[in-house]
């Protein structure tokens, strides 16, 4: 791993799975797992959704845990035929795959004796010496080697373990967002809204128009870790909504 | 273009998009996109979720174009500062970033006289010679250059416009869903479903366990172009079904 050249508080997220692709499933993971982030100053520079196949899997984790500083996957560490994560990483990492001693001993522990068959001791398969993520919910873990960390595809199971992960992961400040929302439409402010832009470089202004009960209108969204620049930010921008009249729906 | 190379009937989803990234956003573009490619025979074997950033709109276009018959982008064709995809794909293609002639058209008709600002004018930049994609809902007009073609990123906006690209894309045959919802949990099931995987390799076997009204189950989903095969394929899920006497919730 060549530390050094990462991008600093980066993450990946690698959804793995045929239903999201097929639009069977709706992903909510990513959104859960950037909300988290974003209160560890950590901030997801790339997300890739991919199909439950060994090569890809392979491939597409050994490039992205060299670019970013954290890597997440989801999904795929089930105890069926489909659920290949475990194998893949192992792979990955040129790790043997095999029995985790102590995942082992908390699924043993977990199920009724006799309850503990070969779908469920797959579950405690994983990468050779990997780090277990302990899982409030469902008692099967998942696991992390060096900087990737595999974590299941249920929303609910998913968003217990990350509680557990925090330690682990080393952020940044925390990135902070203000949102001014506003009765217009994004063409009417466009051309002062850039002017603002390219005077705060290093703050990230995002404008989204939405649609709300009939009423049309545009948040804008003011992401940084200053406080301070956004405040000042933002007054600009409140410069060009009062003189041009716009109504203020939200300022928060 | 090495078409002979592409993957056959195979689509890459690029969302842009620095609100999806953050988790202020949840997409729903990529599930509407899937189910409709789903109709006309094209698999999405692939989405990146990337930044705002020109050079990395650029690098990932360039790059999965090559590899997928289709391209879909999602996000940044609108009047605002951070709406630069149809710059970016300019670039992408080497091709001139200006204003299209049609889309200009489209666009001075579609709003009041002394309404046609800069930001609206920004709507008909696009690469040179680019087709365009109508828009039904709000005019402005997305387009595709080659096999990338970009969307909007306002789902009811993109959602409107795919019905007219219908005829662009020529897919495969349709890809088939079946599912068998199951009273169980997938470490009962897990054994004699991989059996039945590997004896129908082309089948595409998929198990979602669910939890609704405070019942666990699994969703077994079968998908391919041949029918006759998947229900080949459920009547040997069926004989170890009935046999771990597991109730059948749902059979479609």
């Amino acid at each position: 791993m060549k530390k050094a050249n990462k991008k600093l508080n980066s993450a990946s997220v690698i959804v793995i799975g045929n239903e999201i692709l097929s639009g069977r499933t709706q992903d909510i993971n990513v959104l859960n797992i950037a909300r988290w982030l974003n209160t560890l100053g950590v901030k997801i520079s790339e997300v890739r959704i991919i199909p439950d196949n060994e090569k890809t899997i392979i491939n597409t984790v050994n490039k992205v845990r060299k670019v970013f500083k954290y890597v997440f996957t989801t999904g795929g560490i089930g105890p069926t035929h489909d659920d290949i994560t475990a194998k893949s990483i192992s792979k990955a990492f040129n790790l043997k795959y095999c029995y985790h001693p102590k995942a082992y001993k908390i699924l043993e522990n977990y199920y009724e004796k006799g309850k503990f068959n070969i779908g469920r001791k797959k579950m405690a398969k994983m990468p050779k010496n990997a780090s277990l993520i302990f899982n409030p919910s469902s008692a099967a873990p998942g696991f992390f080697v060096k900087n990737v960390f595999c974590l299941p595809g249920v929303p609910s199971i998913l968003k217990s373990m990350l509680g557990g992960l925090k330690n682990k992961i080393a952020g940044g400040r925390k990135v902070i967002s203000k949102t001014i929302s506003l009765r217009t439409v994004e063409s009417e402010i466009s051309v002062p809204l850039e002017k603002v832009q390219n005077k705060y470089k290093t703050l990230e202004i995002g404008s989204y128009p939405f649609f709300k009960q009939g009423k049309l209108g545009v948040s804008l969204v003011i992401r940084s870790d200053n406080l301070k620049l956004i405040e000042k930010c933002k007054k600009e921008i409140m410069i060009f909504v009062k003189k041009k009249k716009i109504k203020i729906i939200i300022n928060k």
